[in-house]
């Protein structure tokens, strides 16, 4: 543990504030970032940045417009930062200024997570070269072609790095990081506060237990989102 | 089934875009309403608007700012209508204007649909009198104590309502809705898009499986929530 984090840890009278850049772009899959916002903004002295390339508004994969709080030239120091995936996961990852960032970040940033495809920009930054990480199931293999070590897990972590698979994975890694940051017993209080017992209707929410008809006809919707982000 | 959902179910060949208003207001809880909006953008011509009081930028409860793109003035008729709920869940309760265009949209949706706390907005706008709903477990006593039906279910269907439990619970609204609306096929391929197939740390997401000690302890950081929000 290294950076801001073990700081807030060490000095415990006094804590800093533990600063979260959650990197936003335009195209970002927004229940990629919302899911683990939500809980990691319980944490205790939480401070939440919002970064992009600029101060104009962020478009989501889906038009809502976001506001950041910060640039990626103006916050390059964080203890945990975020990158959400994107409905077309390819076009970030041909961002330099992106790429640039995340690497930057990475140089002290206690935890670098990600959810979705946002793992492949990590990859793209050259950041997971031999690294353990999990990713949206539809683009798996070409994140292993990137050269990561992929893994089919829900959460993956690998200091300092933690991955989630698809979108609504964000919810259980954000989970997870809480009981190891601060404990079993604030992970189960920021749970029982966004009420997560979930009941999914369906039991093909996984690649591993969906047909392969079923997976066809997801995958061109997914296909046609990532035409139309 | 009235309104223009149904108009678009008829006439299968041009259909007209199913329009979506999800209500954003100062305070709101963001995962309340992208939870769902990541699952009703699916939907076959999904024309999502967010409504707020006026153009201005509105901050969630954690402080993100988000845009609107209508006004509670310009957008009073709307396919679905989607109201989240709040940190200080009662603020919004008191907003006349919100609770004017609850009512105003009542007239012609097809769906009322209300995530966590914001089934109170419906219920102070006089909409839920004797009507099932349900809603954050902290908030149940409060609810019925508004001449609401509560229920402790995670998801309640009572046409033209529709609610969800506390915040997470909107992402299994929304895919029962889909399934309701479009059939199962539909709302399996959204699920596995979001690859949704929940991995909680803990079993205690609910306050029938929680302790009493930890629901106090979560009742505790939801009040200091309120109070900050």
């Amino acid at each position: 543990v290294t950076g801001r984090l073990a700081h807030a840890r060490s000095v415990r009278k006094t804590p800093p504030n533990v600063r979260f850049a959650f990197l936003i772009y335009d195209g970002f899959t927004a229940l990629d970032l919302i899911g683990p916002y939500e809980v990691f903004s319980g944490w205790p002295d939480a401070e939440l940045h919002y970064v992009a390339k600029s101060h104009d508004p962020v478009r989501t994969d889906r038009g809502l417009r976001v506001l950041p709080t910060d640039t990626t030239k103006s916050l390059e120091e964080a203890d945990l930062v975020l990158v959400p995936g994107a409905g077309n996961p390819l076009k970030p990852l041909e961002d330099e200024e992106l790429l640039r960032w995340a690497r930057a970040v990475a140089e002290h940033a206690t935890w670098m997570t990600s959810v979705c495809t946002g793992a492949g920009i990590y990859a793209a930054a050259g950041l997971l070269n031999g690294r353990r990480a999990t990713t949206h199931w539809a683009v798996r293999e070409h994140l292993a072609s990137m050269g990561v070590d992929v893994s089919t897990d829900r959460v993956v972590i690998d200091r300092p790095f933690a991955s989630a698979a698809g979108v609504s994975a964000g919810i259980d890694l954000a989970l997870s990081l809480t009981a190891e940051v601060h404990g079993e017993e604030l992970a189960r209080q920021l749970q029982l506060a966004i009420e997560y017992d979930p009941e999914p209707p369906f039991d093909s929410g996984s690649p591993e237990t969906a047909s392969d008809e079923l997976k066809m006809a997801t995958l061109q919707i997914l296909a046609r989102n990532a035409a139309e982000a």
